[in-house]
């Protein structure tokens, strides 16, 4: 048997999002369906962690065993032909036995984008949250130092989250923007259910001015769901980046994952 | 009776083009229903130029007439508040009683995004067309010079292109790639049907190194559809921006349109 890790894309939009439920068809469902018709045997695929109904991967990290012998051009080729539009993968490569998609993973990286002017976006539509009062970005960039660090984010999970622990490691939180558009890129070892959308929605409340940057350091303190402000929508989430020991020689940061994809958190790079 | 100019964003991904057809929802049938609405009586749009079935738009530019009392804002806000999600309303003016959207246009600008790689990609499909053998995007660019000026440019149009004469102003083309994206922007007065993924396709097998540059003023002088090569797909094309004579008024060029998208034809400004 041989390990893969596979990097996947997918636009949420039309997917019950990661984990199979009933009402749509998951990404994992058709992810598992396409590498087992290429595999040629039923195949239990991991990932790096799950996202929801309408939230987007630029890069989706799996592994999955095999004892057949494919080439990751072969898999990437093979499960692109079968995969619906929506989903597609980047790469995939043989990695050591005891790489975990999950447990290698030192930490992940979110885009959120915002949509902030007076009418809506066709060509934005669900790949964005449209948001028309005005936003001030450097009163959210303001906000983000009271996130940054080592905390209990108790505050910004949500109800249904099934993590033991509350705390978590957020190593980075930029907010820029980019014409009309205001973007967020946020870095933690781990998230908890419907984290980044709560800090996006936190940061929204202080970007229009309803509240000081200050008051993302009592939300966050109160520990209650329940004073921090809605979450915001899922179609402007993007799961950016899985980051791994370099050890697994997964291209983490190379050409292939600093290339644009075309969505407009790539405005970021700009 | 107000002569209106109205600035149109569309994804053409689920309409039949602009123009009414039998089997999907047209972009004019739901613009013409969405305004009627707002300006609570039938109207007549007439646009810059119509797109076919997949065909985006970031600026098309339409025309009507109303003796309703709306601001540009009210018609934006209300028009966007009935559209689909594909289509939005980017910009709304009264325009003196001459303007015509179609016949006052000195000018139109497309842009033709092909993603050129290995695989395919979940968040370009249906925004870009997937081109998997390597293009040499010097090359194309060394063959627009005998594309750009004034030609007959039959080889280039569709069969059943209306167009009375064959002959167009073609003032600018240019192929630049970034990252795995290999964009094309051209400009003319008015363009043939088809013409400019027909462009695109002969730019193509150019790039593929199935020709040399010089294969463009060949297929050109013989004015002979069948010896170009295939039309390119509909969902890498966006018509970008209709060019009017600044009496008008209207923001051709001005902060609202060169705000990004949100779409892999923006990486042309990058």
């Amino acid at each position: 048997m041989t390990r893969f890790a596979v990097g996947l894309e997918y636009d949420g939009g039309g997917f019950s999002g990661w984990q199979q439920q009933e009402d749509a068809p998951s990404v994992q469902q058709e992810v598992t369906a396409a590498l087992a018709s290429v595999l040629d045997h039923p195949v239990d695929i991991t990932a790096a962690g799950r996202t929801d109904a309408g939230v987007h991967a630029r890069c989706q990290v799996v592994h999955f065993d095999s004892g057949a012998q494919r080439t990751g051009r072969a898999l990437v080729l093979g499960a692109n032909s079968q995969l619906p539009a929506g989903i597609s993968l980047r790469w995939a490569f043989t990695v050591a036995d005891h790489f975990h998609a999950r447990y290698s993973a030192e930490a992940r990286t979110y885009r959120y984008c915002i949509l902030n002017r007076m009418s809506r976006s066709a060509l934005a539509a669900g790949r964005s949250a449209f948001v028309y009062k005005p936003l001030d970005a450097e009163r959210m960039q303001a906000a983000t130092a009271h996130l940054v660090g080592y905390h209990d984010f108790s505050a910004l999970r949500a109800a249904e989250c099934q993590a033991k622990s509350p705390v978590r490691d957020l190593s980075r939180l930029v907010v820029r923007r980019v014409g009309d558009f205001v973007l967020l890129e946020v870095t933690a070892n781990a998230f908890l259910h419907h984290m980044v959308r709560n800090i996006a929605g936190l940061l929204i409340h202080i970007g229009h001015g309803e509240a000081e940057p200050g008051f993302a350091a009592e939300v966050l303190a109160g520990r209650d769901r329940r004073r921090a402000p809605a979450t915001a929508p899922a179609g402007g989430l993007y799961l950016w980046r899985v980051h791994y020991p370099p050890v697994f020689g997964l291209p983490d940061d190379s050409d292939i994952m600093r290339c644009p994809s075309g969505c407009p958190a790539d405005l970021l790079d700009t």
